[in-house]
Order: structure tokens, then C-alpha cells, then sequence
């Protein structure tokens, strides 16, 4: 069974679509290949109550994966650690390690000349201020550490919502903590083209095909119908190995190629299974 | 007070990062442009026991407004309506003018030759299946009708995962509805680009500036500080006609872009205060 991991993205700049959640994707498909089941993914803006509230609600949940993007920043509406402090009933305290990360990028702020003087501002120390009985995660290019902190059986793991800062994070601190959890499950995922018939005339292939081969998820995605229908068919599953996983899919893609192909559909098959990570 | 609205996006896909979410995107900014807050935007998988639990969650938090995206087409895992039906207790029954929309739909594809012969098969009348009151709302590109339901305060809105068939139900039949919700209200946005500081030198002039202008949200965004720090500052605003709005901006603007200049900030204003929609 594959572990059960959620998202949380904290921003309002995500709820009045101004920014495109790209880092949903990012880690939902890391967290994919890595092995893991994101079930849900929640986005709120910047508010102590709604994080302290989807939080709470997330945990009872019981994902083992709880990852918050967004909201770890110097400014006033960089609110993700307070809230989540709030739903734990902890304390926001200044972490020693964080406030030693901290002043040492403003010291290199200095040499380099990115400021002009080495001062640490309510605004910079807010930074290493952490719920209790949390450990900083080191921010190789940008100033807020993330946050990893354990509640019952679920690790938090709170990012920045700047891509570059989370994405170095997660590939520097966090991969090798989730790659621990979902030790022996491997994701594969492959998909075909096919054009000309419609995809109410896949859909019964679809279940005949998912019938014989129940470990396989099969879904279609229209691409379109201007002048003949043209739709991707998205096969992937969740083994032990990848040697199964393949085996499984391309068993499956063959099935599923003929059945279009007796119904008048044309198949292009990529050309190779593709496995990602 | 903006009326409040939520996002519930289904689709596995979205899970695994195999799609970026631009439904929420473009659908968070099309409700904030006329005049809507969008409080959260959930994201679940093709399964009925979660959509009808993340769906009773929402309606618990009373949004004037619900709109789903995806999981309305002909395959097994479209279940969105399956899901809204569990969630309100409302049978799946045929909607005669469902019928017939998917029924023209199919016979125009007789005569456009992207199918042979018509027959409404079990999966082409499954897209006319509705929870019992529901609308459906003609789709202009595809074929699953999106459906329009009440339940107390909230007018909920199921519209397909494909963009171009949500943004054409959206446009054609529901803008006009949010409208109506929304009467007397305007949002309205812009951005500056500052150069050469911080965005922890900014965080307490943003403070400032925002105790000054408590009707206007200002949020900084880092762009990377790989030479020089670069930061956009993002000014939105909700008032009842767009001269209050616009004037609220321009002068917190000013004042903003007045302290940072101070600061030894280089700022690039745009050439002219941008109003969506």
C-alpha cells in the first residue's frame, strides 16, 4: 500500500489566481515517483486560523506526509508557522539553529553587497522563530530554513513558496526522508495517443481492460475533437518493484492498443515505457 | 463583503502532478475579477466517498458559490456526479434535457463523421445521468453537459476538467450567475518591480504602508536575489466601484514606492494601473 501523503499550499496570491500552483505539481510528482499517495491537495490564503484550521483537519486524517508550501518569509502575511503552531497548541520560539542560519545569510548578504549593513530585524529573526521541538531545514538558496516537525505519526514539512527555495529543499532535506517511508514502491506511468474515435467509445474498452488487469489505473484525457477526436490514454500503477510495474503496463498497453484498434481507432505508442524519477 | 466561493477540483491526474491545475487558476481569477473571494481550492482523486466527503466539508462552510472541475465525462472514473449526489442524498436519474444536449451532441457527430453510426450507449447516456433539481448547462465544444444545483445558500457548479469545454460552460452560462451574486463589487490590482533591497527591508515598510491603507492587501513576492535582490509588490484591493478602488491603489503605491526609494530601492512602476476583467 502505497504511504499517504497531503499537501498544503499557503498563499492568496494561489486563491485569486495570480499564481499558477506549479509547486503542487512539482512535489505531487515527486512525491508520485518517490513512491507515495498525495490524496488531497488544499490551498488558503495567508491567515493563522485557516492554516491552524486545515492543518488540524489534515491530521486527522493521518497522512504520514504533511507538506505545507508558502508563508515562511520575513513579512507580516508570512503567517505558516504561527499557524501551524496554533493547531499543535505549541509555542513560537526562536530555534537556535534556524537564528544561526539566518544571521549567516545576512552575512553573506553583506559581502556580497546585496545590503549594506548586517542587522537582524525583527523581520530577519521572525524567520527563525519555530513551533517547539522543531528542526530547521537548510534554504541553500534563498533566507527561511524550511521547517520539519513530527505530530503523532505525520512528519511536517513546511517549504517557502518561492519554487527555486522549495524545490532545493526538498531535493537537499526532504527526498531522502520520504524515500525512507516509501521504501520498496515504485511508480510507473506510460500513456498512448489515439485518434479517431471518440472517448465514449473507449470508455467500455476502458473497463474491460481495468477488469483483467486490476492493479493498473487507466484514464483518458480528450485532447480535443475539431475534426477527429484525438485522446491520450494514461495508464500507470503502483508495484513493488519495477520489474513488475513494467511487466504490468506494458501486458496492459497491448490489450488496451488491440481493443482501439478492432473499434477503428489508431494507436501511437511512445516508444518507449517511460519511468520517471 | 465579498461573497464567498470555493474550488474543488477532481482528477487523479492532478494527484500525481501528471497536470498542472490551471482550471483553479484561471477559475480563482475569473471569480476575484467579478468581485468573488475564493477561500479554498481543494484537489481529490476520481473517488465517490471523497468527493461527496470533500463536497459535504465545503458546503459546511457555507460558500455562496461551489464550483467542481473534472470527473463528468463518459469513463468509470468520472464520478463527480456520483459524488454530488452521495453528498446531498439525491438520486442519479436521467435529465430529459441532458438527454437530448447529449443526444444532438452525437448526432452531429454522425453527420461530422467523427463516428459512424449514432447509438446512445450506456457511457454517451451516462453524461445525461443528474442528481435529481440539477441544471444542465450546454457545453459548446464537448459533450458532457456541466450541471448547475442548489442546496440552501450555495449554487453549485459541476463544469468538465477539459479547459477549454470548463472556460465555455463558465463563460456561456455561469459568469452571468456569479455576476448576479456579486453585484457592487470590484477588485482591482497592481504590481512594482523594486530592485537593490531586501524583502526583509521591506517587510516593515509594507507594515507601514498597510496600517495607512487598511483597505488595500499588499503582499511581496521575491523574484531571486542572485545578484541583486528583485522583488515584485503586489497591491489588491475590493471596494464598490473601480474609482474608489483605483484611487485606494494609486495612493498606497505612491507611498510605498516613496518609502522604498528612501530605503535605496530602485522601483519601476507599470505605465498604468491595470484593472482586470
Amino acid at each position: 500500500m502505497p504511504i499517504h501523503a497531503e499537501l498544503l499550499c499557503v498563499g492568496n496570491e494561489l486563491l485569486i489566481g495570480k499564481t499558477l500552483n506549479t509547486n503542487a505539481q512539482w512535489l505531487a510528482k515527486r512525491l508520485t515517483t518517490l513512491g507515495l499517495e498525495v490524496k488531497r491537495i488544499t490551498t488558503i490564503g495567508d491567515n493563522i486560523e485557516e492554516i491552524a484550521e486545515t492543518l488540524k483537519e489534515a491530521l486527522q486524517r493521518k497522512p504520514k506526509i504533511l507538506i505545507t508550501t508558502g508563508g515562511l518569509g520575513p513579512t507580516f502575511d508570512d503567517k505558516t508557522l504561527e499557524g501551524i503552531a496554533k493547531a499543535l497548541n505549541r509555542s513560537l520560539e526562536i530555534n537556535q539553529e534556524a537564528y544561526k542560519m539566518v544571521e549567516e545569510k545576512y552575512r553573506t548578504y553583506v559581502k556580497e553587497g546585496k545590503i549594506e549593513k548586517f542587522e537582524l530585524t525583527p523581520h530577519r529573526v521572525k524567520m527563525a522563530k519555530l513551533p517547539e521541538d522543531s528542526k530547521p531545514l537548510p534554504n541553500p538558496i534563498g533566507t527561511a530554513p524550511g521547517v520539519l516537525l513530527r505530530h503523532k505519526d505525520t512528519l511536517i514539512i513546511a517549504l517557502p513558496g518561492v519554487p527555486s527555495e522549495m524545490k532545493a529543499i526538498f531535493d537537499e532535506s526532504v527526498a531522502a526522508l520520504v524515500r525512507k517511508q516509501a521504501q520498496n514502491v515504485t511508480f510507473f506511468e506510460t500513456s498512448i495517443y489515439v485518434d479517431g474515435i471518440v472517448e465514449s467509445e473507449i470508455a467500455p474498452l476502458i473497463d474491460e481492460v481495468m477488469r483483467d488487469n486490476p492493479y493498473v489505473y487507466i484514464k483518458s484525457h480528450p485532447k480535443g475533437v475539431k475534426k477527429k477526436p484525438h485522446i491520450e490514454i494514461h495508464l500507470s500503477t503502483t508495484a513493488k518493484d519495477s520489474t513488475t510495474a513494467k511487466k504490468r503496463i506494458t501486458k496492459t498497453l497491448m490489450q488496451i492498443s488491440d481493443l482501439i484498434r478492432v473499434k477503428g481507432g489508431k494507436t501511437r505508442v511512445p516508444k518507449r515505457v517511460k519511468q520517471e524519477g
